[in-house]
């Protein structure tokens, strides 16, 4: 069954989790450039994570194809070995996302994002012929849908939706935007009406900010999406990460990102919380992005078993809230095989000389932006930036 | 060239991670009884991560036979299948080992650990059965060298390390005690000169520590070592979690063991500076155990990559200190692309409503425990929990 | 000069700490009750602490007339010997503050707060004779103007500034509400107008919040003034605690409230960054409440010197930015002595077992209200809590 | 009764609190210098502090005269006016005690504490002259008895006892130590023994470490003079701020000291925890120095109410364990009115950006002090101290 069958009979679909955060720890991505060359370079580590992903629950295998555009391999060009042809990593992508999904029961779905392209101002017929080169190799490797993922300006999101809606297949469309919107300034609401007029069939958010304020965002995509008489699924796949701190352009600009994030690793608890309170908002396509390895994706599917009939196969090797601490030697630990003790603990950082929030980073200069805004310099953010550096 | 070739010649020799902590996360390995059947039953995750670790620059291997031994296997029998014996557990994970240790430049160690059989009051005589079984495996398949690790009493260590001696090859044995010594009292000094008289040419010690407490524990080690003009290469694999609140029995005992650790996590950068202060303090055998990820045994190789000359290849994914990150868009994250940022960082845990430390459980039970040991009624930790427990 | 003349002239005025948390700590008032009796009791302690105040630069001294109406005072019988009575607790509160305002330039402010007739919802001509009781007592001691205090109904609080009008003398009015307003939902810039149409020439905020937060509603007081065209004073004396988790109703909410604020106490240096800010919003009467001891006062006289052109006379006793500590001993101490240090410490609470932010309590209690005001069973909160307590 | 008659017969007498800070901050007495000039230039600032610890439970009055030898007080000559003497600050400081003291049933204690002239390695002929000096005074004006407070060396303490016991009166004697001992590393142990032998009937700790840390120094000196077979009664006055962080030398070195200490203020519970550890420990003389406010004092007074019989005066304005919150018109403010609340509480900061403990400054230069006491250049910390900065 397709994903829109699932989801219009009511089913809980369960994403997989975040590939570029849990590969760079294993060795295979680069902090940074974040692009996938691994599926060529390491097929059998991406394999693996995919494996792992399954059996913690997932029911979509996303390829492997975040930032796998071609002017970002080019953008990236020095990391990459230059006989890695975008059309290779993506091809590879999808074989390895086929492979493993025929092991279960899962769907793959092709995924873009968003371009250098869009982001250095170049026109609508150029970023969407990035996006339509991808979706040529998802068209020849028959995904089963597709995604656009990771957009900060609604815009671009709506170019991606609509190359892909060429496909005829179904079409899922996700923003790494907080409650305050895309980066031009539009609410979530609008962006949720925006992608669902372009064709998406399910809309939400992914990556950026930590799965309470994903759920916030997401909530309010709803809201809009309910005052414009519109439908759609809602989906949300939020960080691993608590982050609280954050400001609008999520965690890129806390001091912590990429290399120093350990401490904001939400627990298998957590993730219990997030996928309860998604349910309850109504979002049945509840996975992950960075920071969610496959124990958090399989809490999803433990804290959902009760209504999807069944746990995962990777809960072979996990007791429900705990209960296999029952059989402990040591009558304190054995106290910890209960739900209410892992709902109520309040985890210590072992950090007694780190605060608990951050500041994030870019304030002034976002401060600076605003005055250029205001000056008529600059109208994109590359502009911006570019002004701001010069002032500097 | 073996282990003490290289130690002997000044080497530096890198270990890997921690196993069932990483595989538990991946969906193969159970918490509590922590056993790795994985080995028979999901091979492939288990070389990968080998082969994780190989990249990431280890050169040991260590066979995944954690808690391998006959006894601990039945006595978690619920959560294996039958048909798996301890032998084939055993094989099945220097095989592993092997195949991916051929795919470099890695030293393969066979390895056991505690045992409930000592724990129960069994006699020195089918403790050591239980490590002989494992030992005869290891022989078979032709390992290169022997670790006893895990040891919580200086007493079943040396046991271990009689048995492993028999072999004639070299044997390392690391134990999981802090400061204050072993759970009898014994001072990590003590245990270092017990277990050199015993056989062990590497001494040390890994897990239930972090790695600042654990290099003190070592360095006690190295003091008592001297102190009985004994010579032994010096060893550690601690756990990747900061500890500071840790009570005599390590993190088994912190509210957040095993499923609320992950604030505790450290850093790449925390793994540096470990690297660095245990190379100082004369260790040559550097390594992790619980929570170390792949990644973090890299963190160690390009620490120490001025002394040994190269970096691993894991590092073609990791540019030094952040120094990829000198080509992202935003001015402020560029600025993170130095040495000093990662350093100085103190990263927040985003978690406002979480204390810093925890008071370990137990320690009620301990003092009572004392009080019991001073009456005479029990001499050993196992009777005493029992007669604690009859108290309660 | 009188208060108008001064503001009018562009002075600013600097108001006093609070009296009932200090006092409390030096033995003279009881936490829960509040109320002054200490002015008959102990006319020496609230003497020495207006000298204080005095001394650090406050050009107001208020009465010690909080929570000093009747019905109060009646309310709290147990607490207060009988045969004191309203009128002597308030003739001397004006006694005792206008013998100290004489020993040096400043005005002396009768001051009226809310009252529990309100609370039980008597009618507005009971309330009302209330305050004109203790405004009799104001006239015969001739203060030099009016402040009605610590309003979290701007209905009350209008009725309270009707009152004062009586008298001809001048009328400031500050509400104990955060930027969420009243607790009837009405916005701070809709209090602020209503206030000043009942006749009050200075608005803002005490108590409640910390500096913060209270400037936040100012500057929506402000927005809600000009939005109106109505011109009026802006004033704040916001809590001398941190409380960025409070709810609605503030810090009375936190689980610290009272007896374990300790680690929210402000330091003098976060007291001059709030005055400055105090001071670039256009706020000109700048003081505090619950927690602000003299040393906080002190520290808005040193921040603002160089407007005012002068120093507070306990400033012979305090060197600008930590400068007297230049002479120490040890030379990490004497490199405190400058304003960078203080201004970027981030101080440490010495309390690794605590977090650093709470949950206010009562949420559920809030909710559980909503729900019966949706349920048109009660219109006022104190029938709500009624209600509320009969449900449990 | 004299203070030795009391402490014979087994009562609990309880000290006074911190002088400098509280006046610091009520705007006497200036950071840094820390002398107590106010007894003349603002005698009823003094008086009315003496009177809230009287009516908090203080069975003694200390004259405030720290700091005010001689030496000491030409030594900060710039902050005192030229003609307020030596002799005129101690002869106030007696009389106002001694007029409080009749007010209650306290006893009068002259105090001294440690000379400028000492650390400027002026001879013990000179150091016991300024000791003398201020005795003179205290002779003159009868007070009950002598303490020797807030020495870092135990041979100028040693010193000073031996001066005290010229007069024939009780002498109690305190060190600012650590567990670690005093600045020339002789244990509690060892200082309480010498200070016993010369001729101190009381010993303890005061000033610069937390109550938990001081109360396991007294412990430390009680084992050093049982093993000495000696015989005296123990003391305590602690700081009133949390250092669990704190080095060798005490809060000093802390980067908060002396201007951002309000988030280690301790709460009446805590001081209640430690008026009962100070006693179940044997200490009988409890008291308290920096931080502690009258209703600190009142906590020890509350706490041991039941083995004394009786609550001091300042106990008519405060609840036991905050019961008087029982009749607060909020149902969750009521549920705080009793001991498990208050005992159990972990408060919180409102600081979620700064940490919860510190690295005391100075770290370095003690290493570098360390170094340079080898190279055999230094014997005493002064000259450490000249040497280090000769060396920046």
């Amino acid at each position: 069954q397709g994903i829109l069958e699932r989801l219009d009979a009511g089913e809980i679909v369960i994403g997989d989790g975040g590939f570029v955060f849990a590969l760079e720890k294993r060795g295979y991505v680069k902090a940074g450039p974040w692009t996938p060359e691994a599926t060529v370079e390491h097929p059998e580590a991406v394999r693996q994570l995919h494996r792992e992903f399954l059996r913690a629950g997932a029911n979509v295998l996303q390829t492997f194809t975040f930032y796998a555009s071609e002017d970002k391999l080019e953008n990236r060009g020095n990391y990459v070995a230059e006989k890695i042809s975008c059309q290779k990593v993506n091809e590879a992508a999808c074989d390895i996302a086929r492979e493993v999904a025929n092991e279960g029961d899962a769907l793959v779905a092709g995924g873009v994002s968003q371009t250098p392209s869009y982001l250095s101002c170049k026109d609508k017929t150029e970023v969407k012929a990035a996006f339509r080169q991808q979706l040529d190799v998802f068209m020849k490797k028959n995904v089963d849908f597709l995604i656009a993922e990771y957009f900060e300006h609604v815009e671009e999101a709506v170019w991606a939706v609509e190359v892909l809606k060429e496909s005829g297949k179904p079409v899922a469309a996700t923003m790494c935007i907080g409650p305050e919107g895309d980066m031009h300034g539009v609410s979530p609401g609008q962006c949720a009406v925006q992608l669902v007029k372009a064709g998406a069939s399910i809309v939400g958010v992914n990556c950026h900010f930590d799965p309470e304020t994903s759920l916030e965002t997401v909530r309010l995509m709803k809201e809009g999406l309910q005052a414009a008489k519109l439908k759609a699924h809602l989906m949300s796949q939020p960080l691993a990460f608590h982050t609280p701190d954050c400001g609008k352009q999520g965690f890129i600009d806390l001091p912590e990102f990429p290399f120093g994030l350990e401490p904001r690793i939400v627990t298998r608890w957590d993730i219990q919380k997030y996928a309860r309170k998604a349910y309850d908002l109504g979002i049945r396509y509840i996975g992950g992005c960075c920071g969610f390895e496959p124990y958090h994706i399989r809490a999803i599917a433990e804290e959902l078993a009760p209504e999807r009939g069944f746990l995962p196969e990777a809960s072979e090797k996990h007791g429900s809230w705990g209960d296999n601490l029952s059989m402990h030697t040591k009558p304190w630990v054995r106290a910890r095989a209960r739900k209410e003790y892992w709902e109520n603990l309040k985890p210590a950082s072992g950090r007694p000389y780190c605060p608990s929030m951050s500041k994030p980073d870019g304030w002034g200069v976002t401060k600076g932006a605003k005055e250029l805004m205001q000056q008529k310099e600059a109208t994109t953010e590359q502009q911006l930036k570019e002004l701001f550096q010069k002032k500097k």
